[in-house]
């Protein structure tokens, strides 16, 4: 086994995901840090990759040249990691796509759907593989509710309720974090919409295999000055019948990252949230509710492929991030050796990042038409 | 301190609702019933009356003869309790009121807003009282959150999420509790929205005293052949800029009465679920959460005046069904002896009643309009 | 249906148990108190009684008048509820039993085993029942824990775990509640033993069918000054083998009523939880966890004879109280009829009050040995 | 940042605890693992090493080749994890810590204590550190409680209450993980108590500060012809006066890895649940429960320190148990640096394993004489 030489856009010291896409990189050996040009001021890229043990030719002070060379070298990188804010996805994922290196993305998949159509083009014309880091298709018990509802466990599905509530945007913030992610120019047209709503929409396609045929939508910005959505309420209507409600919000006090999925059909229930995502509620209509738990009795195949301990011992976001890019190591090995992908291999991909940009873009048209229903692009 | 005579229309043996407002009645000692036109079915008023203990001379065949006697009666009953299907509600009020006689009405108002507009007018032209049996407005910490709200605690006030989610009509059912509320002769044109979505739009009312402006609906009749809805999606627009989302449901494997009500500010959150309603959750934004329970540190004089016993005893559905009826009772009381009646004194009556059937009819027409936003009449 | 006529001794103005008893006894309508001693001070016992409308002739200033005239009125008391101290039900009971009067006693039996044995023959040498308000054993979900258990749901039993934690003594206080119960003189040699710690081993009997043979305990009173125990550590072994822990507190910050009792057997365990009595953890080893609701599904025979409303509006403290009473009511009633009692019902009698004293008897004498093991009397 | 070279003993392919530890070696990108001896068969020792990736000349046949030859090589191994059944830990340990290389152990510190008290002497008479992976200790929330306790939130204690309860051993097993811990020649003396009840016991030492004068146990083998005990119900006196419960079980049908803490104090509460390790109740007397989260409003100093992730993202055992990891690298880094560690790193070493060995053999001894108290020794 050896580890897939990995590259890094983004991610310096202070950042947040970048760090978080490290660990998960590094948590089951899959993938070994090698290259990086983490931030786009040279000085504290240099210092980031010095930090991180780079060797010192291999800190870059832009991606651009991050990718050339890379691409030349006998041992480059076969796989970057882009964690940078969302304007800079594309151009960034570009220069890697057209060398062949696979690339692994942050959501959402661009700030514009003009960049996301040309990622599209992009990725449409390489041989590599895209990877967009929905994390929270990586939990073992949303693998297993996705393989519940695919058997029949709750017959055809009539309602999904799923919301993501956060509260750290109640106020106005100035904190790196809050800045980019509340500037259109940075983060594009969706706020909470984009940020996480993006999160809560894909999340109900994987679990429920459901596609989104219309939605209404009324957005806020309630925070005095702000310039995009803080919370969003919006009624889906999915194609063959099933309804269902999204809210997304960042000024809730109370909620951390409270993601939280309900889904019913005509034979019963299941219901997960991800603060603890160690449980799923399942209740079979007219019989005891019951606590499946990921590793305990009732563990699906899927589930029990992408656990790592038995039951009890808690697996968390870091352990649900490592998944997709265990993933990704998978589908990078069965690239590089030509064999299929093995079909149980889950991970979102550049649809799932079309579909998401396509969710905010009808967001925020039905708000704007005083919450008509608009039709997403298929 | 002399009990209430209380009177009972509907209410005969196999009903449910009639057994709680007998409890309730029961409960804290002010009322006691002593007559009742019990069914509509002569011999089962009687075989139910009998049942109850009342005295023969006072078991009726039909409300109209019991108003008019008990109304006579050196001491015929003060008040009344209607506990009928929906499309009764209005014909046996007017009976007591017309009569002078209190009227403690189940929930919704009527079947159809035609005989909503002659209650009013009934209400208006008498001296008795009307009282709407919004009974999870009795639980002690919802008053808590109503008077934590209106002192400030969380601000301004930006998102209600309000749900009230029952599996029990999943699936087709031939149950008399099942019959009549799906039955639009019997209930109105609102099914799930007359029967819980009423509930949950009062509820919010009542603990945030905000007012709805507009709506938008979506509602379905999932089982095949149903007439009325049994799954509603409303988005909410409040007067002053305040959004909020209801969801209601008949369809929802799992839930049992899953009223949960979580209220936003931009100072702090407020969330309450009423099958443990003995909690309530309270975040000062910035600050860790607070578990406040009945009685429990942190309890509000609004609180504190409706429980009976100390915190970590759990006080349930009845005793807050029971506040309701002492509510009553101390209004009553106030109008016999001409004293006004004291302003912690709190319950639901014609108002909120209009206000519950111009939400169904909201609803319905948004949702008939493709979820237009529908303006709620004032 | 005519009520039951009971008499109250105790229970005045500022009494918390007085006026919880007199709630359950009127809940289902079984009974009406039409007669009370209800205070040792005349002049507080006739207030008292004023103020809850008995007839002022039927108010008496000693528990001892009220039996010798209430036992020759035509219509005088058929029960009564004894609610004093500790210290004052044994000779209160007699004066009611001797004269065939049923006495329904708040717990525990007495203060002092000498006591404890006197009402033992008092109840042997009488006709009347006497009824011990464990009042736990009315929830409907011990009712069926009980029922399961003893259809060998669980296999054979090997531990229990039971506990009942408060903190409202975590500080010296001079509140009336407070003052009786940790003064030995009116409550006896045990504080949290006695007061909630039978409550906790009589509710391990009632639901595991168990009995204890030998205790090892270890006893507290970590405020200073307090003369009886607040905290108090038991090793417990059953006969047959089984094992078990008991924890009592009064000085637990956090815990309201924390009364939780966990078995668990060869086949599988349940867990319950008094602060949410509407809720019993059921695993069949090696299948997932169900959360069994009252009502719910599975509901058990023993449990829906004592439940009055659907699941998912909870039945508390007050209804599970009442179940006693109503438990009781079914007794008077078949004992004047002079048919055999419905084998369903259940109620604590003398000989749960008994074992309770033994047990807080064995509690103080093992922890005095330091923990010696001492054989419970059988 | 070079990572530390790490080596380890046993682990190999089929092993449970092996595979957490190199995960937690590499989280944090703080180890590298380059050699091992990895199963007591010399051809699964080769394949296991194998499979990891290690080069063939540092995959040994058994431990003592490993560490002569791993000392002497240039860039050998400079700490190795010992991951074997209990009774290798010794005759391992000693071989790499009398060559200087450090070792991280996992608990229980030895089989018999014989062989405990010979570690002693090893880890005094070298210049080697010594951590054993109490991973529970390494939870953010743990080191906040702990931070609590010592600045005196709970003022001064006076009940814990410990538990860790499993249902894996419910019934006889053949399976790997369980003949070994049920075979008093590789586990020791202790079944349940060796296995769990060491957990609890450190954990309840690390977060307290309380020291266990004396302890009564009384231990069970519930499972016919189990030779260890899988049920100990444990009584606790403090140093100091404080008292307290310990419960372990492996056959308690429900329960996963259910390790719960709670101490109650003069002023406060704190209670947690390793289930969901990213929750902390803490009760202030008299003020209302808090629900703190890791990383969340409240935080502590020890527990940031140790946080990766924002709150609402649950960390769970891998994380902590990386955190033993983390902690082990801070002092081998000062070690070899000849500087002080940092006076907030935190590990258990060889005085917890000695406080485990002593508690485990207390009980035993404790429970042969019919649970009598047993003073540990100091």
């Amino acid at each position: 086994m050896t580890a897939i030489r990995l590259g890094m856009v983004g991610g310096g010291n202070d950042a947040f995901i970048g760090g978080v896409h490290r660990i998960a990189a590094r948590l089951d050996g899959r993938f070994q840090l090698v290259a990086g040009a983490l931030s786009s001021t040279p000085a504290k890229s240099q210092a980031s990759g010095a930090a991180l043990g780079l060797d010192a030719d291999r800190i870059y002070d832009d991606f651009k040249t991050m990718a050339i060379r890379e691409a030349r070298l006998k041992n480059g990188i076969e796989a970057v990691a882009i964690v940078t804010p969302n304007h800079m996805h594309f151009a960034a994922a570009r220069e890697f796509l057209k060398r062949g290196i696979h690339v692994i993305c942050d959501k959402p998949l661009t700030a514009t759907m003009a960049e996301a159509r040309k990622m599209a083009k992009a990725v449409a014309e390489c041989d590599a593989l895209f990877i967009l880091t929905h994390n929270y298709t990586g939990y073992p018990l949303i693998r297993q509710a996705r393989e519940m509802i695919a058997r029949g466990d709750l017959g055809k599905l009539r309602v999904v309720q799923v919301e993501y509530a956060q509260d750290w945007l109640t106020q106005a913030s100035d904190a790196k974090q809050a800045a980019w992610r509340t500037d259109p120019a940075r983060s594009g047209i969706g706020g909470a919409t984009g940020d996480i709503g993006t999160h809560a929409f894909n999340l109900t396609s994987f679990v429920t295999g459901l596609v989104v045929d219309k939605l209404s939508a009324d957005l806020d910005a309630f925070v005095g000055g702000r310039q995009l959505d803080d919370n969003a309420h919006v009624m889906l209507r999915f194609a063959g019948g099933a309804k269902g409600m999204l809210w997304c919000s960042q000024v809730a006090p109370g909620n951390e990252n409270g993601l939280a999925l309900r889904v019913y059909g005509e034979k019963g229930g299941l219901e997960w949230r991800q603060e603890n995502p160690n449980q799923l509620w399942y209740t079979p209509f007219g019989a005891p509710k019951q606590l499946l738990t990921r590793g305990g009795a009732g563990t699906t195949s899927d589930a029990a492929r992408v656990t790592r301990i038995p039951p009890g011992h808690p697996e968390g976001y870091l352990e649900g991030f490592a998944t997709i890019y265990n993933e990704a190591a998978e589908a990078i090995i069965a690239t590089k050796n030509d064999t299929p992908i093995d079909p149980q291999v889950q991970f979102p991909g550049l649809s799932d990042g079309m579909a998401g940009m396509q969710f905010v873009a009808a967001c925020v048209k039905s708000s704007k038409c005083d919450g008509a229903w608009v039709r997403l692009a298929t």
